[in-house]
């Protein structure tokens, strides 16, 4: 199969994720922090390692704030209900993933208000827009880094400079750009960074972290045993314990671990050279049939990762079927759990079919998909 | 090393858990429910046939009220934190861990009232008790099947029948019994059930499981993308996608998968009867020491997995550390994550440490336990 819904999770993995994955379920499989033994120890040290990874990767200073968790929504969940409160305003943006929109209107049954800034039909952002949309009881932003829908890349420096200098706080969904682009909280005044392990930090599934960079108290969604202060009947509150009760999952973490290494290894910047030139010549390719439409920024500096398209009189889900079924190409039709973006794309009552590279995909992967597609482009309908 | 920290985590897995994550990680690693390509879609085949495989063990009807969680201890927040509501009472017991009792002691903040029913201190307790402790506002109970201090098995049938005739819901943590104890949730009356897939369900960690036998509404904690209704800004209302955001554990899933299949086809009886025996050898064994106390129930049949024990004199701690290091056996000493249990049992100053079979557990493993605990028992003080 070629696998181009990499926007989904990546798809395969580096070798040594497997190996990393196996070697704490047969090696060491017992619980890291519930014993003292020679196995809970190994395990311990593996997860903390990781956190020290995950540090170097995104330019954090303590890897105790870096909160391990079950995706990125389970981290943009405890990042957003932690932080606001009755009265509070939050701002957002018409491109992210229900992940951040579905907290955010539930948040309105309690009380927390909410502005979702308009973006351009391309997906870009005007930060001024979020300037403007600031309030006296603005508490926090959240815009995604990478739009999962257009690829469109957020200027996150520029919104966390904006958010610092009117003192609020700004939380960012590293899931399509974790891995591929620079992430520097320091340098980007990024104070909350939710990320899945499992797309471009090349983990596996069950994985994710939210990386903490500010002293705003965060309240835990969840309490239960973190192996510390047992003898209290309260969560523990100092980090990673205060939003981490029960049992880690280590086999996830492990394989994290060992992709972690390979991407520290190899550099982002080498990774996201790949997907753009690859991204590129798939673009290139298929503006040649004037039958495909492409949405996301005209220029490809602006964007990272996926590509959604159209082909002119077919339903997205019906190229998806023959991509599937006749050519043996996986990728992601309909509305990718972002209802506003496909609004602002004008795709939300038809979806599109969404393409996604990977460090792993191939120039001669995004040529069989140009191929097919400009087969399905001539089929007459049935 | 002689594993006998399997009330931490069960270890090993059987050989086919280990394979089953593999295939899930290297053969069909996509998104399930986030795609409709072939590699998806198996795994979304795996990931529901987790669900039926679950209700066959847990005689629950439907599988889509299955939800995956990421540790037993998600589930029980869930579920406590689903149901109970402003002005609400819940009734537990002094054996629960602190996945029970932190969730619970929080919820007293937003007004929830809670009662703790004090056990004997063999850990044994009383429905009268429990009976006793219901009152006109009392919306739930939550007890544990089989503490994890000290293997005592607490009637479930009983008080699940006493929880329905007195129209109060009734919440088991299975954490310590899913795997080896029968639970059957029609006839023993459970209308919430939460349990770890990395105990006795031999899964990998990462997993567990809240089913749902009850028509009581249950708040979700987290919202994301589910990969239905995505047009809509709110949390779908049904199960399992209202309590299931995000990107499932897929790996761990499809592991939990082949565990499940070969408790299934071993039966829970023969698991039971085994692990029995080795327990009956070991508590016989050490009771030939008489500076080895030992806690929990005198008669065997009223206990489970694991046995909490102390050497007159000697620190549990320093007990587990000799274990570990001289003797290469891992055992957890200390509180366990459940302080109220120790006070019940006497040890909350001293802890004690936890022996816990597992399914793969020999006599020998166990007459070796014997034999180091005789020999530092001998041991002069430093």
């Amino acid at each position: 199969m070629i696998y181009l819904d990499n926007a989904a999770t990546t798809y395969p993995k580096p070798k040594q994720v497997y190996q990393s994955v196996m070697d704490a379920m047969t090696k060491y499989g017992a619980n890291p922090g519930r014993g003292s033994h020679a196995m809970a120890i190994e395990g311990a040290r593996v997860i903390y390692e990781t956190r020290e990874l995950l540090c170097q990767l995104f330019n954090l200073e303590d890897p105790m704030r870096v909160i391990f968790t079950f995706n990125a929504t389970d981290g943009l969940n405890m990042a957003i209900k932690g932080i606001l409160r009755q009265g509070d305003h939050v701002v957002t943006t018409s491109m992210e993933h229900n992940s951040v929109l579905r907290p955010i209107s539930e948040l309105e049954k309690y009380g927390v208000e909410h502005t979702i800034v308009q973006c351009a039909p391309d997906g870009t952002v005007n930060v001024n827009d979020i300037e403007n949309a600031i309030k006296s009881n603005t508490r926090l932003v959240v815009t995604t880094h990478v739009s999962n829908l257009t690829g469109t890349i957020f200027p996150i420096e520029k919104i966390g400079e904006m958010c610092r200098r009117r003192s609020v706080l700004y939380l960012v969904d590293g899931s399509q750009s974790a891995g591929v682009m620079e992430i520097d909280m320091q340098r980007q005044k990024i104070d909350l960074l939710a990320v899945p392990g499992h797309k471009g930090l090349l983990g596996p599934q069950g994985t994710g972290a939210l990386l903490i960079n500010t002293d705003a108290e965060i309240r835990q969604l969840k309490e239960g045993g973190t192996g510390s202060e047992s003898s209290s009947m309260y969560q523990p509150n100092f980090y990673p314990d205060k939003l981490e009760a029960g049992t880690h999952n280590l086999p996830g973490i492990a394989g994290l671990n060992a992709s972690l290494k390979y991407i520290l290894n190899k550099g982002t910047k080498s990774i996201l050279k790949h997907e753009k030139s690859i991204l590129e010549l798939f673009i290139n390719e298929m503006k040649k049939n004037p039958k495909i439409k492409i949405y996301g920024p005209e220029d490809i500096d602006l964007r990272c990762g996926v590509v959604p398209v159209n082909i002119e009189g077919k339903d997205s889900s019906e190229v998806a079927y023959i991509l599937d079924t006749e050519y043996n190409i996986a990728v992601r039709p309909g509305l990718h759990c972002a209802p506003l973006a496909h609004k602002t794309i004008g795709t939300d009552k038809i979806g599109a079919v969404r393409f996604g590279v990977g460090p792993f995909t191939t120039k001669a992967d995004v040529m069989a998909a140009v191929k097919a597609l400009n087969e399905i482009s001539e089929k007459k309908e049935n």
